[in-house]
């Protein structure tokens, strides 16, 4: 049988799967006076100010991405958020993929809509990390790794990407100062984003003598430990302008998987899921790479962006780093990517990471990024990860 | 806005939502010689057994039910089974809802199917417990329960179930010989299940003195710590028999959600989110409670099964007790009960249990019960549970 994902997802017409009525995020950062449920508040706090009419009775569904179980000792989140939120007795649940839980729960609420069940689903991802030591958040995070031979063997986050940014350079000649200019941008974007966790410019001399922590790694190539949330209200399209003016719309969108264990991989400086997530996005679209006019994407470590500029198809596949080099995906540049500061600079709440990435798309979309604001924003792609790339989520947002 | 919830789904027609084509289970019970991965795989390859032309390449997403970071220190596991099982580059997530988690990666599965983007599909669920002790176990348990107030005060699963028992006894007259009931049913239906955990007939006698876990509840009244795995195989119904000559369903399915903590609650002896989640699958697919010829559903103490009985509607509220002292829910009874053995004797791997109780509705639907055949099925229900009740799924299920 044809796999659907191999056919043309709506006759090459673009198609409206969804439309995204509000979204919302909390301020991102340590946030020692906030549980994890009270960051959600917050962002869905904001996310109804962007609406008018939606009633909480309306929300049929609730998904919510997170690792929660290892940060607050908490499963059932989805139960946590409905209750907190006022949104009982409808249906919720977590999903999980590490750091692409918060593009996952959006996705399945994506699919909801597009089911028909129901007309208004919310999508939430939250992660509450700080109350975690460092030790115990590179432990949480290596549950993602896979666990008889990989975490055996006492690999870490760090080392993983480490080993991709090693590969990377040996292979095309990219550098260290290359993947500085990702830190150095990336903290630029977040100095004109008001709920940035990190404001604070740095230099190339900053970057290159910060500690190391997994050669060719250093401190200003890894994203920092955050607390944070972030939320979308989805309607069907149909009944969008019921709830707002303004809404923006998911046009296109894509889901793959590669392998858990970096061992199984030909090439660990491909990010293979994320090509494959990207495609299968822009053909359901129907639009080419050069008709994004940003990105979001994930920059956990800086290697990582410079991987996704190829796995997006901005560049060809080793010329991540002359992106990078030449200075073309700042603002302003041919392919601003991560305007909002990325993960390196806005943060990186594990599990709510995936929605911060929608909450930029959606306003941008909407000409409300202030500072940061992109100019003649046409589609916009948000592309989550979780493992070491080994789930990888892509999506297409238009006005 | 109306909720869309509320409105009758179908215009009452029996609508077929999905068709399952296949579903497997692996034995259940303590495996020690199996991983969590290979508990899946050995539940696919029985799967596949079920099915004609099916090619791994034709399972275009994987929904993977499991509470596998506390057991396993494994997240990500959808991508752990999309690559064990042959199935890359498919998109992959987990879903968790605690001991709901494998009928809400079922549900994920039919929401898939009806949204159009894929026309199979896999959901499975697995849980690998036996790796911990009881004490490790229990402190998993509680993450499900809230945690702030209710994990702090140093409540366990059993004794919040201990609580129900207590209420529904003191308000409804039910007794421990009740209870002991529901256990010697199920202990007698797994003997007749080749791959129950617990195989071993037992008396009242044995029930009401075995040792006290938590007042009124005994050693006999807990379902036992299991590894095990299930999945089922999803497909747009119109292309069902492509794959097999018999399909089963999904005709009906229902979502709810109470509050976490059972502080909260009106009414600690009412399962509310099983009475909506029931109802609502109900009217999706046009039928009665009086209209459903077995049930599966999740007795992980035996005061939940009798309180099941009630938001079941297969009796009034606060007279489930009286159910199963008439023996009215043994096989050959008016309304069977748990055929499999239930979580109480086939065994209670967490996240598998939802999918385990999908593979009994597959197989009794198609007459392949054997010895626990219950006769003349035409509409069957699962019923699952995450937390403290605090998240429930119903299934509603016919050829």
């Amino acid at each position: 049988m044809e796999k659907k994902k191999d056919r043309k997802f709506g006759l090459g017409k673009l198609r409206k799967l969804a439309a995204v009525v509000a979204s919302g995020m909390s301020k991102i950062g340590r946030r020692p006076e906030l549980t994890g449920r009270e960051l959600v508040l917050e962002a869905f706090m904001e996310a109804l100010d962007f609406t008018r009419n939606l009633e909480r009775k309306d929300i049929g569904a609730i998904y919510v991405g997170s690792q929660s179980e290892t940060y607050e000792h908490q499963i059932m989140y989805g139960s946590l958020v409905a209750d907190w939120l006022g949104l009982l007795p409808s249906g919720s649940l977590r999903v999980e993929g590490c750091a692409a839980a918060g593009a996952l729960a959006f996705r399945q609420a994506v699919i909801d809509i597009m089911s028909g069940l129901h007309d208004v689903v919310l999508a939430c991802g939250v992660e509450k990390m700080s109350l975690r030591t460092t030790a115990e958040v590179t432990d949480a995070l290596m549950s993602a790794s896979e666990s008889t031979l990989e975490q055996y063997s006492g690999l870490t986050f760090p080392a993983i990407y480490a080993l991709m940014a090693t590969s990377h350079m040996a292979r095309y000649g990219s550098t260290e100062q290359d993947m500085a200019q990702i830190a150095i941008k990336n903290h630029e974007n977040a100095l004109m984003n008001p709920k940035a966790h990190i404001k604070k410019p740095i230099s190339e001399s900053e970057v290159l003598s910060s500690r190391v922590v997994a050669t060719p790694l250093k401190l200003y190539d890894c994203s920092p430990i955050s607390d944070g949330a972030a939320v979308a209200i989805l309607a069907n399209p149909e009944i969008a302008k019921h709830f707002t003016d303004s809404p923006t719309f998911v046009v296109g969108m894509g889901h793959e998987t590669d392998t858990i264990g970096l061992y199984e991989r030909e090439d660990v400086a491909w990010p293979a899921a994320v090509f494959g997530a990207c495609n299968e996005a822009y053909k359901m679209a129907g639009v080419e790479p050069t008709e994004i006019s940003f990105a979001e994407v994930h920059d956990c470590f800086t290697i990582n962006e410079i991987l996704a500029y190829e796995a997006c198809g901005f560049v060809e596949r080793g010329r991540g780093h002359l992106l990078a080099r030449q200075g073309e995906t700042k603002i302003g540049g041919k392919i601003p990517v991560n305007p909002s500061g990325g993960l390196k600079a806005r943060g990186h709440p594990v599990g709510a990471t995936g929605l911060c990435q929608i909450y930029e798309l959606h306003l941008q979309l909407l000409g409300e990024a202030g500072g940061r604001q992109v100019e003649n924003t046409k589609f916009a792609l948000a592309v989550n990860e979780g493992g070491s790339n080994a789930v990888a989520t892509a999506h297409i947002l238009s006005k």
